[in-house]
């Protein structure tokens, strides 16, 4: 009666067959502020979850300027070439795949997005980061369910979003440029420890040779460092995308990977811890907006942090204040 | 007419004095569970506020091995003999200072707990891991009350602790043994990037000259990491704390840290934010313990979580389900 009308075993089935029209309905489904929507999407969701799961999930962060969509297109096409299926998702609104622009309209990935077996989804702009960790993670089992066999999961790394991209994929990728050290002070904090490959972009022309120190500078200091996966020593490679040079390498190196975690037991365990932190880190999700719900919450809570701050309460007499 | 008739206004005297009898009955008031005890250490610690904040709050933490009882003695006598009043407190039961036994009832420091300068509180062994950072906060701020100008916070470093000592601190200390790199395996991952200073320990005999290597291992480490303090470039020393050396080294390296960190107005704002992280740490404390006090709560999100798990239910689905 109100025009919304929408046959969810249509959409299902649409999405199964690997159609990017009705997986972009879907997407736009999951990601609607609409109760209605809402509902429908997890209704739909939950009828393509069997279908889940399948893929190689790979994480890739890097500085600004590091080369991230010139490396996400090189590689993509080198992997539809050899048959597979991409697709290319990301976590903030200002990755390179929206250009980093407020405009965000257009994406740099021309090539890519052309390409018939790759499907590329720029982040969703709305909401808090718990919002978007949600919804890509959503769009991620979706894409699964469409039959795409390599998520791309990518991230700009220098807030609180690549430690949420390293909690959603199996294999989690730095693009770093020559002359490390100097570029990782604007990245967060203990980085290096979240990655499982080390890659120096951009090493062509007369990079190429300060490039292969750079490798042997990240490799010396792996050895200070823990490995961020079980079971896994993390590497360090040298890639051109303009040259096409080390790019089949890190291929060959994530199949390494991924063999040596499936074998070791540990692609297993980190699926399921990622899971069940997913659900705990909802549950406080869900019990901060209920709470600050009410209407003055934030006020309340904003004047009992001034009370605090200058040292009129303490904060055990505040939080008592709080929820009295 | 219960039998339990407390002064507020004279303990928090006795502790304002210095009495180390009534800081000890303070602290034990503070951290009983009965809530009538509960609600006076509260009024309590409030009487006390205006009294705290003025001493240099040290965090030191280091594999087990690394000496780091053996150094707090030679630390803390040094400290008292130049006029200091040092209070060491402990976040983990396991800890030097209860021994890392479990009958814990013993002190290793044996001379600095005779010092009548100094203060030595075990962890508090009940609760939480956030109940144990209430607690240890809450009872720094009655030690500094008691005119304790230097307050050592020891951890062990193996788990979450050394994060939450480093939330409550100015500076943070990594002891270290030579041979840098393997140790630091069991260590929490990013523990170099939350130390201001890595004091290579037990440099000493035939260890001294390795000592030197393991420094500049460090320091050479440190060019490729962010400090942990803005405004202070983390430093690698060596020291032995039965040899004596470099003791009075870290000592004027802490009066230096402190000195700039100070100058930089860095000091004033990472106080008030710990104070703010603290208090909402303490929220959502609260909301989980609220949530989950329900009896049959901790059960149903477990029958969820197994649901979620062999993708049965989706984790949005879960949520609805838990809170409906």
């Amino acid at each position: 009666p109100n025009g919304y009308i929408l046959d969810i075993e249509e959409i299902a089935q649409g999405v199964q067959s690997g159609s990017r029209l009705y997986l972009g309905k879907a997407i736009t489904l999951l990601e609607s502020s609409n109760p209605e929507h809402k509902k429908d999407g997890q209704e739909l969701l939950n009828q393509l979850l069997p279908h889940t799961g399948n893929s190689l999930r790979l994480g890739i962060t890097g500085v600004p300027g590091a080369g991230k969509s010139t490396f996400i297109e090189t590689f993509g096409e080198m992997l539809t070439s050899l048959g597979h299926r991409v697709a290319v998702l990301a976590i903030d609104p200002s990755s390179s795949l929206t250009g980093g622009s407020i405009l965000g309209d257009k994406t740099r990935m021309e090539e890519l997005a052309r390409n018939p077996k790759a499907f590329i989804r720029p982040s969703p702009t709305a909401g808090t980061l718990g919002g978007v960790h949600k919804k890509t993670r959503e769009t991620m089992l979706l894409c699964e369910a469409a039959g795409y066999d390599i998520i791309l999961v990518e991230t700009v790394g220098v807030g609180q979003s690549e430690t949420l991209v390293r909690s959603m994929v199996d294999m989690f990728m730095l693009l770093v440029l020559t002359g490390a050290g100097d570029e990782l002070q604007g990245m967060k904090k203990g980085i290096l420890e979240l990655a499982d490959a080390i890659i120096v972009h951009k090493a062509d022309g007369e990079n190429a040779r300060l490039a292969k120190k750079t490798v042997s500078e990240y490799k010396q200091m792996m050895h200070f460092l823990q490995p961020a996966t079980e079971s896994w020593k993390t590497r360090s490679v040298a890639a051109s995308s303009i040259d096409n040079t080390g790019i089949t390498e890190v291929w060959e190196m994530v199949q390494e990977f991924d063999e040596t975690v499936k074998e070791s037991g540990y692609w297993k365990k980190r699926r399921q811890e990622q899971t069940k932190e997913w659900f705990r880190s909802m549950i406080t999700d869900e019990l901060h907006s209920r709470f600050f719900d009410d209407g003055n919450r934030r006020e309340v809570v904003g004047l009992l942090e001034k009370q605090v701050l200058s040292d009129k309460l303490t904060v055990a007499q505040a939080i008592v204040k709080l929820f009295e």
